[in-house]
């Protein structure tokens, strides 16, 4: 039974859904929230589009046990290939993905309708925005350029956030927007808000599109729509309230979800899937 | 009577308030919106409460006859001053103003509950966002530093935006705030997240609050909540559905209004209130 006072399901394979909870908190700040983080068969990206599903779904049925109201899938990768799976196993619970609503904030965004997109080589090969852009733009003008860059996760992981490597490798990256043209750019996997500050400079007029927050945007549309936003009381000194899941403890994970998250994890538990 | 395509009506003293238009159209790209700027009779910041009160209550008038379907009021001074009025004129139509949600926003969001509040000298004499942060904490600890920036508006209305000299003046308002080490800053002025960048140059640790965003995620959940959210079909191709009324159009406004609001403004009528 969906309650406003239930919680909010969030789930990624592992950290990175940790920036997608922070803006769910911004912009939801008196819901409940369980995170599930596969921490130990991440990273999702090498694995077969069978294997993800099967984990996928795996990760939706442990969320449905704990009554979740709705389900955000914090991963991009998840968001490209496994969205429907997870929505079959849903059933009446609504979904929300990374994809669709960022292409469209993209899309609006842009003036000069030249998109640039960023990811890790899975969500870039799935071309999951590229085909959601070119859907809203229909025969309208569109110019997209995409790229992966498959180093900005282990250099977060390794919390290189604005070491002069990280300006290095971000620069050989990112010049190619500037010579493209881009006005927007997707930053398009959930570790990369935490190298905003990075991206920012190398391109100073460039909007960035963080796919957390248009997802926690949607998600606040959904529940007020839906009349199922939780209404009770807020008691403003508390912290928010989450409860952690993970499937392993990674070495640094304490500093890292508090870099990525903006504070730190209380009593995480370590959970355990059949396979 | 209120209708799911009736217009969202924005009211501000002048053009400050289309940095909150511009967070609107971001969080509710599918509705119509009319933009109501007395620039004839800006600024109100110096003028005596009971004139900003009748001023207030013409421009409501004026949006109601629009049949607009919810005011906006996307102006410090009179969302400290005259919301009570507004809200008596506007009856049943809500009014949504810039204080009360930044100010909870920023209590959220700080962790060391040290919150500095810049804005002009009228709002930040009017302690409105001082109040509501002691009214939030109740009996919790919490620091608070105001300052004001009077030069902050002619600034940006100069088109100062990130000028050697712009950086200088900001270094004097905001180092106290380094010292004082608040982690939030709310940016009680509608034209102060033109100084963003600066800002963040300062205070590069800390938190601001755009107060246009706060107010924005407020008028999404209470239309989507009364369900008058506009579902009609959005068109991707076209710019957001605006209509500008303006009291006066001042020097250098077109350039301006683009700068606040992104994208450059089309066909303002002018408009004329009787007093």
């Amino acid at each position: 039974m969906t309650k406003p006072n239930s919680p909010i399901g969030v789930f990624d394979s592992g950290v990175g859904g940790l920036t997608v909870l922070k803006q769910l908190i911004r912009f939801l700040p008196n819901e409940n929230f369980i995170y599930l983080g596969d921490t130990a068969r991440v990273p999702y990206g090498n694995k077969s589009p069978e294997t993800i599903k099967r984990y996928s779904r795996e990760a939706t049925h442990f969320l449905l046990e704990k009554n979740v109201k709705m389900i955000v899938i914090a991963c991009n990768t998840v968001s490209s290939l496994a969205i429907d799976e997870v929505r079959k196993v849903a059933g009446i619970i609504d979904v929300v993905g990374m994809i669709d609503f960022s292409a469209v904030a993209a899309y609006r965004s842009s003036r000069n309708k030249k998109i640039g997109i960023i990811g890790t080589r899975a969500t870039i090969n799935s071309k999951g925005y590229e085909q959601q852009l070119k859907f809203i733009a229909q025969n309208s003008p569109l110019e997209i350029k995409s790229a992966s860059c498959p180093l900005f996760v282990p250099l977060v992981e390794e919390l290189q956030i604005d070491t002069e490597a990280t300006k290095l490798i971000a620069y050989e990256y990112l010049e190619q927007f500037k010579d493209f043209g881009a006005d927007t750019l997707i930053l398009g996997c959930t570790h990369y808000p935490a190298l905003k500050k990075v991206i920012n400079e190398l391109l100073p007029d460039v909007d960035l599109i963080d796919t957390g927050e248009q997802s926690a945007i949607q998600v606040l549309r959904i529940l007020a729509e839906k009349q199922i936003l939780n209404n009770s009381q807020i008691d403003f000194s508390t912290t928010p309230r989450i409860e952690f899941y993970l499937t392993d403890f990674s070495y640094s994970f304490t500093q890292l979800a508090e870099l990525l998250l903006g504070f730190p994890i209380q009593n995480p538990k370590l959970i355990e899937f059949s396979s």
